[in-house]
C-alpha cells in the first residue's frame, strides 16, 4: 500500500474527526518551543534575514495547523525585538499530502490567523499551501530558512514489505518474525534519509530544521514504550477475528505504517546523509493519562485516548478492510475497553523526540 | 457588496459549471501565447534565472487553471534550448481567491500537470496555491520573475457606489446616470492601481507582468462593444420584473462588478502608478458567435453563449437576488433566446487586451 494514497486524519469537525482529537499533538508542539526558540535564535545571530521562508511539512487541516506556525513567527517577533531589528517578511509554506483539506485551511483557518499576526507581528506574513509527500521535492533550491514538522515523519511512506507474516499483530511486536523488524527498520532508513536529501536541497546553508515524532529509547524495536498502544489495538482487532466479524488473512496483513527509531537510528542516518549537523535530540515521556482531560466529551480514560487513535487511523483501517461504520465503533469500543482497564493499572506513555539540526554550510 | 466575498466561477463539472464552460476563456490564453514569448524572451536575454518564479492571479478551478502555466513553461524551456541553457527550477503559485477550489487543483488537475511537465520540461516544476485577493499583496518583495493573470482584473473588486440608481440597468448603459459612469471609472482606476502597486512590490526589477482582460476601444463608457451583452441581460432580468417574478428594487441595485476600460485609461493608471513601462498593448476582437462551437452541448449560438455568462454570473445573482433554482434557469433560458435572436442578426465581440508591461529597475 502507497500509504501517500490513504492517509489522511479524519476530517470534518465531528466527535471521530481529527479536529476535535488532536490536543495530543499540540502538547507535543507546546513542548517544542524552547527548541525553536534556540534553533531560531542561532540563525539569526548568524545572519539578518529580511525574508523569512518557513515551511510546516504535515500541517494536517484542524486547529494545530496554525499554532506552530504562529508559536514559530511570535518567537522571531521576539528575537527581532531584542535585537532592534525591524521584522522580516514572512513566507509560510504549509505542506500536506493533496487528499489534506486545503480549502479549509484556507477558508476557515487562516482568517482567524491573520487576525492574530495582525495583532503580534509587525512584518506582513503570506501563505501558501504546498501539496504532496514530504518524502519527496516540493520546493526549489536553496528556499527555505525554517522547516518545522510535528508528529509527521514517524509516519513512513508505505508499509514495510516483509517475505514472512507479521501473524496476530498490527506493528513490531516480540512474536514478530525477524524479517519484520527488519523490514520496519529498512523501512525507517530509506525514508528518512529521503526526507533529510529532500529537505537538504530545499534549505539554505546555515538554515534550521525541528522534528517531533515518535521514537523509542531503548535499542530493542519491541519495546513496551513504543508497541503497546498497538499490542491493544491488535488485541481488539483479534477479539473480532474470533467473532468471525473480520476475515483472519485480512487482518493478518494489516500493518501500521509507522516506525519509533531510537536516538542511535535517527543520528546515523543524519550522519550518513551528511549535510545536516546535530544541534539537539530531546526526548521525553508524553503521558497518555493526561492527554485526555483536555479533550472535552470523556467517558473515561480509555475513551478519551481511543479517540485520539481512531482520528488518525480510521481511514487506513477502512481502506484496508473496508469496513463500514458499524464494525469501526466496534473496534473503538473495543480499543477504548482495553485502554480503560491497561491504564487504571498502569500510567502509559509513549516517547518523543524533538530534534533540532542544522543545514551545513555548502 | 464585498465582490471577494461572493466572486467565484460556478464551481463542480456539470453542464452549467465554469469547468465545462471556460472555452472562451481558453481561446484568451491562446492568444496571448505569442506576448508572452516576447516578455519572456527578453527576461531571459537580460539575465539567467536559475530559479523562475511565476505566478497566476485569479487561476480558478478548471481546464484552463494550468494550461497558461504550462504555455509559459513550454515557451521557457523553447528559449533556454535555444541559448543552450539549462532549464530553470520552476516555482508556480496558483493564486485565486479563499473560495475558490484549490482542493479540486491539488487532488484532481495537478497529477495530469506534472505528467505533461515530465514529458515536456527538463527542470523540476514545483507548485503552491495562494489563497486571497490579488487587490492586496500576496508575496513578499520581489520575490516574483513573472506575473500573469488572465480574465481576471476587469473584476472590480466591489460594486461601485453612486448616489443615484443605475434604475433599469445592471451595467454602463448609455441610460446610466452620469455618477453611475463616474463611479464605475473611478473603480477600476482604484483597483487597478491597487493591482499595480501590489505587484511592483513583488516582482523584480526587470520581472514582466502579462495580463489579459476585458476592455473597449473607444471613449465611450457606454459603447455596444462592452456593454451589450450585460444590456441583454437586463432585457431578460427585466421580462421577469414585469412578471413579478422579480423585485423591480432588487433589480435597480443590481450592478455588474466588472469595468471594460480604454487603451487610455489603462496607460494613464500605469504612468500614474510609476513602477512599470508599458511594452505591448494589443486589442483584438474576440466574436462570440465563434466560442459556442467548442462547447460541446450545443443547442443554438444563443444558448452556448448564455452557458458561458451563467458559469460566471450566477453565484453573483443569486448572492444578490436569493433565487431558488428555476428562477435562475428561467433568467438564463430568456438570456439564451434574447442572445439568440441578436446573434442570428449581427455578429457579437467583445473587445479584449493583452497587456505586457516590465517592472522597471529601482
Amino acid at each position: 500500500m502507497e500509504v501517500v494514497q490513504v492517509l489522511h486524519m479524519n476530517g470534518g469537525n465531528g466527535e471521530t474527526s481529527y479536529a476535535q482529537n488532536s490536543v495530543f499533538q499540540q502538547k507535543v508542539i507546546s513542548r517544542s518551543k524552547l527548541i525553536i526558540k534556540e534553533a531560531m535564535t542561532n540563525l539569526y545571530n548568524r545572519k539578518f534575514h529580511e525574508k523569512l521562508v518557513i515551511a510546516d511539512f504535515g500541517c494536517s487541516s484542524g486547529p494545530n495547523t496554525l499554532f506552530a506556525v504562529s508559536e514559530i513567527i511570535k518567537i522571531v517577533e521576539n528575537i527581532c525585538k531584542k535585537m532592534e531589528h525591524e521584522s522580516p517578511e514572512y513566507h509560510v509554506f504549509l505542506n500536506d499530502l493533496s487528499s489534506n483539506d486545503f480549502n479549509f485551511i484556507f477558508k476557515s483557518l487562516l482568517p482567524a490567523f491573520e487576525i492574530e499576526m495582525k495583532k503580534h507581528v509587525k512584518g506582513p506574513c503570506f501563505v501558501s499551501g504546498t501539496p504532496g509527500s514530504f518524502y519527496g521535492r516540493l520546493f526549489p533550491s536553496n528556499t527555505l530558512h525554517f522547516a518545522y514538522s510535528s508528529s509527521g515523519i514517524h509516519w513512513l511512506s508505505q508499509v514495510p514489505k516483509a517475505p514472512e507474516s507479521n501473524k496476530g499483530n498490527i506493528y513490531m511486536s516480540s512474536s514478530s518474525p525477524p524479517s519484520v523488524l527488519k523490514a520496519y527498520c529498512a523501512q525507517f532508513g530509506k525514508d528518512f534519509s529521503t526526507f533529510l536529501k529532500c529537505r537538504s536541497d530545499e534549505i539554505v546553508g546555515g538554515g534550521r530544521m525541528v522534528l517531533t515524532f515518535m521514537g523509542r529509547r531503548t535499542k530493542d524495536p519491541t519495546s513496551k514504550e513504543c508497541c503497546y498502544f498497538w499490542e491493544l489495538l491488535a488485541m481488539a482487532l483479534n477479539q473480532l477475528v474470533q467473532k468471525g466479524m473480520i476475515d483472519e488473512e485480512k487482518f493478518d496483513s494489516f500493518n501500521i505504517p509507522i516506525y519509533t527509531p531510537s536516538p542511535l537510528e535517527v543520528k546515523y542516518e543524519i550522519e550518513k546523509e551528511g549535510s545536516f549537523s546535530v544541534d539537539t535530540l530531546e526526548i521525553y515521556e508524553q503521558n497518555w493519562n493526561e492527554c485526555h482531560i483536555d479533550s472535552g466529551v470523556v467517558k473515561n480514560e480509555g475513551y478519551g485516548v481511543a479517540k485520539l487513535i481512531r482520528a488518525a487511523m480510521e481511514p487506513l483501517i477502512i481502506n484496508h478492510f473496508g469496513f463500514a461504520n458499524d464494525i469501526i465503533d466496534e473496534i473503538f469500543d473495543r480499543y477504548s475497553k482495553i485502554l480503560n482497564y491497561c491504564m487504571a493499572r498502569e500510567k502509559i506513555e509513549c516517547v518523543y523526540f524533538i530534534l533540532s539540526i542544522t543545514k551545513k554550510d555548502e
